[in-house]
């Protein structure tokens, strides 16, 4: 399926495209954007980073509030934004409330009937986006890593953990690192994927870092100590506290920073850390 | 009069902090952003750079999409950006259109009786909001600089070449150069200050840099050459011939950025290399 471009801006010298595309796995048009770098422009395959954003965002907020652009064009690196729901897809109820539905695909393959026919974000970010970028754009899929904020933190953690061969490393900031036993994830994941709540375990972080323990996996996650999610959704200390009782301690690098909230602001802080982290696994 | 604070977000050390207060000039409340370094936590004065933003703006785009905080965090500096316009005025027609009224203030002291009470950014840049910041803030008004984009360039050469003293240097992205010889200009000014055109040069770059010759000043102005308001609007290759024309070549470093457009990716790519040379100026 071909992309259309939709805008080209030229930035830190190399080009940021934005596309859309006929997504087969979630039945409508989407929309994303790539960051290309200068060493990009020759025809050269360029290591990648997939960036996964939060509730309510679009292909947009992290391409334009992190500073990211900057650092990806320093170490010759692209970025691959998408969007973070199937869009203009009509599914009633599905614009009633920022933490569900449009906005809010929560990285799953939806399995309840009404959802399941376009809610696949799991398939389209795992399978159909790379399959996609890596044919028609040069970025070698052989080095690409994730990384994602808030739902976008528990998507890269959740994907990168189930794929760790795929990608070669995972980020997050502020992830919701354990949906199954939060407000946010217990409403998406009983809409998407229904009552049996066992069902729930393959789509969380602290469930899967209890039953993947043969890849050993380098993760750096940052969140803000003013961040006002930080106990009722996010629940990083819980993540914390799995991680030294699996004895993973060596895996994670899990970073409180301190007075740091939920916002861009805090993104654009430490981007810098988060791609020297995808720069070490990429260039290894 | 007192500020009021609207947000408060930590970034990169310092403190972002939105403000509301009531103009006198402006007969209205309006916003604007500060940034403070960490330098100013422990009631450092710090040197500060203004930036004024260009049509449709508010005091949050240059704040968000500029990555201007990693750089002022990086030096130690204060960043101030102000509103483009008064807003919730409810002047006939001053949401008509995109690049007149609402959002388009142009920088200018309306004389027209229909905008003369409101529409005074002239003296809300210079004189208002610096007496209340650097009486409030701990922002050094002795080390303080402006720049801007596009309607905002335009309002900060203007106002750096009749305040040379007040400011330590001026640079400016895509500035609207010559605005009573383009459309933009035309349209706010006929209306702002009349059909007497010998008002208008008092505003604007290519005629101040004709009379204000006393003062040796040092400008950096980036433009893009795949800017699409380059040649109808911004005329910056017509105040690069005026400067050479003047001699005046050792103070204005104009540069043709090759590829690049009007966007927050233009600005962003090069806002390190403004920062640096407020900072020469700032710092001396």
């Amino acid at each position: 399926m071909a992309f259309t471009e939709i805008s080209r801006n030229k930035a830190f010298g190399g080009q940021l495209v934005k596309y859309k595309h006929s997504s087969e796995e979630l039945q409508c048009d989407m929309n994303f954007n790539v960051f290309l770098p200068k060493e990009a422009a020759n025809g050269q395959q360029v290591p990648g980073i997939y960036f996964l954003s939060g509730l309510t965002c679009t292909e947009d907020n992290f391409i334009q509030k992190s500073g990211a652009l900057a650092e990806a064009a320093k170490h010759g690196i692209a970025l691959i934004a998408p969007d973070t729901s199937p869009r203009g897809v009509s599914i009633e109820g599905d614009s009633d409330s920022w933490d569900f539905g449009t906005g809010a695909g929560f990285y799953v393959d939806a399995t309840e009937p009404k959802w399941s026919k376009n809610y696949r974000m799991y398939s389209y970010i795992v399978k159909e986006l790379p399959s996609l970028i890596h044919n028609q754009l040069p970025v070698d899929e052989s080095r690409i890593s994730i990384m994602g904020h808030s739902m976008g933190g528990h998507g890269a953690l959740t994907i990168y953990i189930k794929n760790p061969t795929k990608f070669k490393t995972v980020s997050a900031f502020s992830p919701i690192s354990n949906p199954i036993n939060c407000p946010w994830g217990q409403k998406a994941f009983s809409n998407y994927l229904g009552s049996d709540e066992s069902t729930w375990k393959q789509y969380d972080t602290l469930e899967l870092i209890k039953t993947h323990l043969n890849e050993k996996i380098d993760v750096l996650v940052d969140v803000g100590t003013a961040d006002g999610f930080l106990e009722s959704q996010l629940k990083v200390s819980t993540l914390q506290e799995t991680v030294k009782a699996l004895g993973r301690e060596s895996e994670f690098n899990i970073r409180f920073q301190e007075g740091y909230d939920h916002s861009y602001f805090f993104i654009s802080t430490f981007i810098a850390d988060h791609i020297n982290h995808h720069v070490k696994a990429l260039k290894a």
